[in-house]
């Protein structure tokens, strides 16, 4: 439909750390761009929409960002790595099951638009360096034809690869025969900087605003371990170049933040002050180690923290200080890390959970509010995708990308007046609820379904493809991991994380 | 049914703090007690079952236990109550909207059936004194026409009921008419100590066994500060002299533990210690201010502890040592208080929860694992519930209390062999995957439907109470919270909690 006008008994938008709630409100789009957004009968009297959705029992909401994700769609639980240690879990991930990236990417999308996500920080995972441009070509149709917005970025681990210390160095301590099978691994995987560069300058060519503008590409250090100083400082100087964004992990583990002071005797996030690399441009996933000093820092520089409250709980890294990067004004946004709470892609559950989990005791002490956590699922989270000013909220000039929430469960069998409608959203509501997920004014989901793709079929497609025996050369992998496991716990024993003093202390021993 | 034999791909029952896992089992059940539990073939050739249930797409798994719930069925946040500091958030629910407990009741049940749940520790809120009798009536007739397993207690607040402090203390510092106000308010609903323990020993006599032996009925004192020593060890001896156990809160707040500090000069559990409270037949929920110290005395005394991980996260409070408990050999039950992260009774998601909360950072570090979850919500949480020996494991002699839970969503499109199934369902399952409630050998839930009680009536017999204006003595009883309120968070911030060294260090300043 060329315009619409969509209703809400509540429409309810970011305002800063707030929200803004009207009654019985619309956004009137035409053409995917929202034109107006105001009180539903002036709207209803001012314009002749093509289409008219919605209703007094639906909420209508900005369509939701997920800030860091790395698709898989099948999940790492599915595919035999149960939630460990990051370290050891992302070794496990080395004999994942290769499966065609088109049809993940769709069965991704599918899911995260099941909860209400229009928009995703998409991070490809390391694959194989020989088809690492025909798995992004796979990935970026797939995402084109569910229809959602992507900002897409690739990471290269270039750099202490197996654990937080030299690919060489460690490898020099294992079994010949062990050494040599993970040296081959290593180096199907080597990507030079140079390669790197020009992999990403194909790329922004290619996609970056292509796809009816649903793409942004990104650039990607994986973190400061995995790549030099050197790496990083061309990352900067390219994005300042291209005019995009950097998106990396950091400080995801205790032992993260350890390799920093080992290496350079400060944080990795000092460190990277020190090289004049955090900015508005740039995006750090998880974050979870920062340290009062690195919160001013960041804070300082404008940079954005994407949150990841499950994946951080499910590979042992602990509960990022997201209260006191709140306030000292660091942009905080959230994403599920494709590690959500529910091995899915929820992003209401995920909301949800951080709602709970950044909730200090003690009747002064700080608690995120529903509006904060609205506002990390979309305005904030927008920010660093590329897509700021597009998308994020309900406004005028915005990309048309909003959720049509089904009250009538939520409010079942009696709602007091007391309650405000979005801390019943975020309280209550599931992906069940959502009557329709829009992205540039078209239905993408309407009551769970796709317009064009069935997710019976990309299921069953799926179903086929991994019924067939595990490749040869991912058992191997497999076995290669599983002989290395006991060698890289044992690094991590002889470097046990350093501890402090708890940003939140949600108990005590004394 | 008089017998039946259920079929199950997987076959999973709490042993110790693992799982024992059968493929391809069976229960066999007669007149709702488990005659044996084995292989599918061999019992299959050895019984002549009145039916058959389940197969390979299925598991097997014992009907949960939730360890401290409250009814309640609307939430609060539905009746317009949001999540706030604990002492606040109680202020708020004396103005909670009166509704027919039996309703309620039903309600309540189903919901929680939905997830799994077998049997409640029903813990009676502190409601009207006038009609206690009445509401318990009917609270336990909703749970026998529900056919669920019911561990019944009611508490009674017999001091301190505004903060904790003496009651006649605090009000002599409020306006006056407000302390008339709220004086009137506590006298409705005073209880003596032997008004309480009469009322017990009618409720007792009365309902212990009965329900077709699916009633039993527990002490409750309240708290620490919210009864006096002499009420805590005449429920101590009631509990020996009738024999069952006793449910309490405790420690659940840090405010909590400084009235202790505050009186006795000691925590609230050694202060109970001093006291010789502690024993096998005492479960406290909450309890997330244990110290060290504590836990020792928890373990000695082979007391339980009720963990409420969403409630505990959603109320201020923080998060219970769950770990140092479970490495002290304490017993450690679970529940959702009524108070479950999604607003609901999914004690599926708390499991998870449960699951994800407690993996402290680093790889030598503690972190829960499924069995132990699996066991908190079934074989621990039996203990304390007066059905210990009869449910919480799939054994026979035990009652046949167990739920199906169907695979083929968690699954697909792929399961690696290496993922254990118990992992697959702590990680993956959903109400909606439950094809099964059975209790005492007889389906509850099939597909989520009951086979005598109608959802959809019960929630429409109950809109159409809450749709009745708000009562004026409700009315007037949220008026004099909302101008209470100030001074009771003016208690609480001239009486701050302390803070020490927490148990989990799950982010660090430094």
């Amino acid at each position: 439909m060329a315009s619409s006008l969509i209703r809400g008994k509540h429409l309810l938008t970011p305002a800063g750390a707030g929200v803004t709630t009207l009654y019985d409100a619309a956004v009137y789009q035409e053409d995917g761009v929202i034109k107006d957004v105001g009180p539903y009968q002036s709207l209803r009297d001012k314009y002749q929409p093509d289409a008219e959705l919605g209703g007094l029992d639906y909420a209508i909401i900005p369509g939701l960002v997920n800030a860091h994700h790395h698709g898989r769609g099948v999940t790492t639980l599915q595919m035999g790595a149960c939630d460990d240690c990051l370290e050891l879990w992302i070794l496990a991930g080395w004999g994942r099951r290769p499966c065609d990236y088109y049809l993940i990417t769709l069965y991704t999308a599918l899911n995260m638009m099941a909860s209400g996500t229009t928009t995703v920080m998409y991070n490809h995972p390391q694959g194989a360096v020989a088809t690492l441009q025909e798995d992004v070509d796979a990935v970026l149709r797939g995402f084109r034809d569910a229809g959602m917005r992507v900002a897409f970025s690739s990471f290269p681990r270039t750099q202490n690869r197996v654990v937080y210390a030299s690919d060489g160095e460690f490898l020099s301590g294992l079994p010949a025969d062990l050494a040599d099978d993970v040296g081959r691994f290593l180096a199907a995987a080597d990507m030079s900087d140079d390669d790197y560069f020009a992999f990403f300058d194909d790329t922004y060519r290619q996609y970056h605003n292509h796809h009816s503008g649903k793409v942004r590409v990104l650039l990607s250090p994986a973190n400061v371990q995995w790549n030099s100083d050197d790496f990083l400082l061309r990352a900067k100087e390219y994005a300042a170049r291209y005019q995009t964004g950097i998106h990396m992990h950091l400080m995801e583990s205790a032992y993260q933040k350890d390799y920093g002071l080992r290496t350079w005797g400060k944080t990795p996030l000092a460190h990277l002050h020190d090289l004049g690399f955090p900015g508005p441009e740039v995006s750090f996933a998880h974050a979870v180690w920062l340290t009062d000093g690195d919160i001013e820092l960041l804070s300082d520089a404008g940079a954005t923290v994407c949150h990841n409250a499950s994946s951080n709980l499910r590979l042992k890294n602990g509960i990022a200080p997201v209260n006191p990067m709140l306030a000292r004004g660091v942009n905080v946004a959230m994403g599920t890390d494709s590690t959500a709470i529910n091995d899915d892609d929820d992003i209401l559950q995920e909301m949800r959970l951080v709602s709970k989990l950044h909730r200090q005791p003690g009747i002064d002490a700080p608690a995120i509010s529903a509006g904060q956590v609205l506002a990390m699922a979309t305005a904030n989270a927008a920010i660093p995708t590329g897509f700021d000013g597009d998308i994020g909220a309900l406004e005028p000039g915005r990309r048309a990308d909003l959720l049509l929430i089904r009250l009538d469960r939520l409010e079942n069998p009696y709602l007091d007046p007391d309650t405000p409608p979005l801390e019943l959203i975020l309280g209550r509501a599931k992906p069940q609820d959502i009557a329709a997920v829009i992205v540039d004014g078209e239905i993408l989901l309407q009551d769970g379904a796709h317009p064009r793709i069935s997710q019976a079929e990309v299921l069953q497609e799926l179903r086929e493809q991994l019924a067939h025996p595990l490749p040869p050369a991912t058992q191997a992998t497999r076995q290669m991991a599983t002989r290395l496991a006991p060698h890289v716990e044992q690094f991590y024993r002889t470097h046990p994380p350093t501890s402090g003093t708890p940003h939140y202390a949600y108990n005590s021993r004394i």
